[in-house]
């Protein structure tokens, strides 16, 4: 099986920073690197993996989880680590008679020895891979205060290097398997916008639109995440929660959403009028289109992120909104609903060929609507691919 | 608006630990403490958020938000905090013309000046309101390493204690919000357990029927978190996460899940068997079911947790599996889905009114099934309400 992990990135981040192993503690880069997705890490603050990952061996590497999670580790077919250490009490009973392979597997993992604890799990798996002496990069973000420190303590001939930027850098670059599935979860997204309008009918409230909308995600395997739908003067709200408003003739509905399918975020925008549109909706709207047509022609492998920027700010500004002003027009898109490269005037990252990213131009004007085009696009090596079916025009419903 | 924080609680509290202030970092505490549920803190790991709770003056509370996210602030009725300081570059425009009185308090909210940086204005916040001698309680979780260190460094006449045990006490007391929030979404996931087993039939797959469950929670407002629906052998994984196995007659259907109904969420299990039940499923059931209902017997306000932890393990292997094993049988549930306080052995806890917990009794044969009993209950003056219709029995599918 493929991994979502890009082993040859890894082993030149490896190479160029002088790493002897890196260590995953955050859910993204756990699941990242490993093809593991624990559940607990995800849907709650403190709960703890880590994985341990040679870089000269990857075939050593190393998944430490508690030991209520281990049935994950057998069940998931993402997981390509066969190294398991578990930490903590759980109890589990087996069956008189005759059982599985994927049973016995799993007694197997509940069988090894109970390490007790995640942090000291970890520090003698690193001794015992004589990684106590190495320069380690290690995923700052998943861990809890003083386990830094800790660490330092624990192993003062190691040099411990902090790698949450480093996974960002390596995850930039998505493997065939990943954009297979961020093309999946922004198709669902489009597929669950076009539901959503297909119910809109004068008097119809945003948590009505929204039901239909998360639950056209749910038909398609994927969990709701983002779900920003708001009508009227309620859609400039960057970040519109679904309420009882109820929609207007000539309302904007906008649309800045995206669930998650197999772990892999979508985060899209479209824009619909119910109703002729007035010409200053149908003339921004085809500036903030224009601006992001622009990007993808910049697009190609080789040109800086601040110059897709700079390209797409002047085109949106020369297509009709000459005020137009913006923090970033764009950033990756992958386990993290912002990976690299953020696209803002900055930013010196080059482009690179298999960079997955949402091109945004939103636009918000409180006290009249809000308008946005953003569309999911990989890096291939002449331009960009599309990962939609459409690429966000303004749509009138009659 | 009554709101989610228990205030005499955390007075309470307060004066107990000899806290000036409070200060929420992580998305629970933020959320409860302030009413404000920040979009980008809640789907993602990074982005922060601080609430500033003085003990003494709760109404001097500030919440430090980034420009991103400020529509928020003034779009959520659960909101009851004044003070705002924002950091972070956001662009918004304004339409010329009349403008609604929430759109106003919004650009007052962007006209504030912009402090940068989430941790200078913290640092900032607390010099100007006295509180840089003072001690405060810092919730850790919610910190980036190093920021600890920074805070002590930074204020160096403060004490500086961690808070996130103590802001886990303060939650585990719920307000009359609370319970009602956390009686709406344990319904919703009975309504959405029951609508997947409307679809039971001979070769339903795990994802078929885990896509009704999601559907009916999606269509009840609330958001899909925790799905673990496993037929047959699987339902003995813990955290089995449906697949396309399909429904055979006389499989067992493990229901553990539950979602997010406005921030609370559910955590609820329910077995069905499809078809005739082999004896020892009714047998195994009906314990892990005695065990529960001893548990609810002895739960009031005065008992320790441990003590119900006794009671349950002891009543489930008096009513038929001698050999019963568990590491806890219940935690509380809020924002978080283990609130205070768990019910284990070593739990000296002293259970409380208005303490909502989940009781459960799960047991995990692997080579035969999943069994378990989960519920929901509110601790009353008295003894335990139950925030569902039913109580979980083992249910026959015809």
């Amino acid at each position: 099986m493929e991994s979502l992990l890009n082993k040859p990135r890894l082993a030149q981040m490896a190479k160029e920073k002088g790493v002897d192993a890196f260590i995953a503690t955050s859910p993204e880069n756990v699941t990242y690197s490993s093809g593991y997705w624990a559940l607990s890490q995800w849907i709650r603050r403190g709960p703890q993996v880590f994985v341990v990952l040679p870089a000269k061996d990857l075939e050593g590497s190393r998944v430490i989880a508690p030991t209520s999670l281990l049935d994950q580790l057998v069940d998931q077919e993402d997981v390509w680590i066969k190294n398991i250490t578990r930490f903590g009490f759980f109890h589990v009973d087996k069956a008189e008679g005759p059982i599985t392979d994927a049973d016995r597997r799993l007694l197997e993992l509940f069988d090894l020895p109970d390490e007790k604890d995640g942090l000291n799990a970890l520090l003698k798996s690193l001794r015992n891979e004589g990684l106590d002496k190495a320069t380690l990069a290690i995923d700052e973000m998943g861990l809890m205060p003083g386990q830094w420190e800790r660490l330092q303590q624990e192993l003062p001939q190691a040099t411990i290097v902090p790698a949450t930027k480093l996974f960002r850098e390596i995850r930039a670059v998505k493997t065939p398997v990943e954009i297979e599935r961020l093309r999946m979860v922004a198709t669902i997204a489009e597929r669950s916008v076009d539901a959503a309008l297909k119910v809109a009918r004068e008097g119809i409230t945003e948590v009505e639109m929204a039901r239909t909308f998360h639950a056209t995600t749910v038909q398609h395997d994927a969990t709701p995440v983002l779900g920003c739908i708001g009508f009227g003067a309620r859609s400039a709200m960057p970040n519109v929660h679904p309420s009882n408003t109820a929609l207007r003739r000539g309302d904007v509905i906008r649309f800045d959403v995206g669930g998650r399918y197999r772990h892999y975020r979508a985060d899209i925008a479209r824009i619909a009028v119910f109703g002729e549109p007035d010409p200053k909706i149908v003339r921004y709207h085809k500036a903030l289109h224009d601006g992001v047509m622009a990007a993808f022609e910049a697009i190609r492998p080789g040109v800086k992120a601040s110059r897709v920027f700079e390209i797409a700010m002047e085109a949106t500004r020369a297509a009709g909104i000459p005020h137009y002003s913006r923090s970033h027009v764009g950033h990756g898109i992958g386990l993290d609903g912002y990976d690299m490269p953020d696209l803002t005037p900055s930013n010196d990252q080059i482009i690179e060929e298999g960079m997955v990213m949402c091109v945004e131009t939103p636009y918000y004007e409180f006290g009249w609507c809000g308008l946005q085009v953003e569309n999911t696009i990989v890096v291939r090596e002449r331009g960009i691919e599309l990962l939609h079916d459409t690429d966000g025009k303004l749509r009138v419903l009659a």
